[in-house]
């Protein structure tokens, strides 16, 4: 192990997602992150696997607050309020993160592989709030279509509250996002 | 271009299928492939840009067929209905082949990247859903909403009619989710 750095993992962040916008995920080499934050190789890879560790360092965070508030609230709610508990918990977690998210978000959809592994994590979060749901005593199919359910509203409402011109807040973008499924689901 | 053998196209896609089942998808060449159809590389090449491809070649039908259909019902429906049809459609497509179906999604969750490349797939068909009800003059997030919907009642039902002790039909399974979708929607 190096000598304990300041912060080293947060300016390793930052330095890696500079680098991503400005010339590329591809293009971009550890030593150039390491040489940015002004720390070494060394420490690089003492906080994370790879380049690409940097971008989804956060997505078993994300998955546990999503499930874990689904599962807290399911214990007084109906499982679509469960859901909303669920979306309210990751639109505290990110909401002030909006600048670095939009910028992830960015190199992200410049790649493949990138967008590959986003699409895994939601499926991953998707099983984890379906096993949830069952545990709880909610039925298949339901317990599969509120987890579905659930990721589809966050999908909806994060690319929504990432575009260039919004300024509302992801919790209120989320909340409309849900009122739009009643909407559509009873439209017939 | 070699000489024309009868049903190449579905000699090769049956011997790789079986091939997968038996070794494993990473373990099988295309030169075993074109051995166990009785055919040649060439053969192969001419048919299938490689051996992933043997597994995805009906995945623009698939989401021309769900559009399409969605986008027809448009004309007259409301979009939950519109999406109905599309699953109508797709479940007309798979009727007949659901051994073959079962077959190809055991493979495919054997392998961590055809898993990623059906996942793509399914991402791309809820992007042409959601032009299409754009198109349609539905509104966002609705139009959004609707496709994500779309793609997960599909999922739903789809791994429900899989799953090895189930013998009702893929149409009858989706409506099925469907109606969980909106009691679930409904239940706060």
């Amino acid at each position: 192990m190096g000598r304990w750095e300041p912060n080293a993992r947060g300016r390793l962040a930052t330095a890696a997602l500079e680098l991503y916008s400005e010339r590329g995920y591809e293009q971009t080499t550890v030593a150039e992150i390491a040489k940015r934050a002004g720390l070494t190789e060394r420490t690089f890879f003492n906080h994370y696997a790879d380049k690409r560790e940097v971008l989804f360092a956060t997505a078993g965070e994300f998955q546990d607050r999503f499930v874990g508030a689904v599962a807290g609230a399911l214990k007084s709610v109906a499982p679509i309020d469960a859901l909303a508990a669920g979306l309210d918990a990751i639109a505290e977690m990110l909401a002030d993160q909006r600048d670095f998210v939009r910028t992830r978000q960015a190199v992200i959809m410049s790649n493949p592989e990138l967008q590959e592994r986003d699409l895994i994590k939601l499926a991953s979060t998707s099983s984890a709030l379906a096993d949830t749901l069952r545990r709880h005593g909610v039925p298949e199919p339901d317990a599969s279509l509120a987890a579905e359910t659930g990721v589809a509203l966050f999908k909806v409402g994060f690319h929504r509250w990432i575009a260039a011109d919004e300024e509302r807040e992801l919790s209120l973008l989320m909340r409309e996002a849900l009122d739009a499924l009643k909407a559509v689901t009873a439209g017939s």
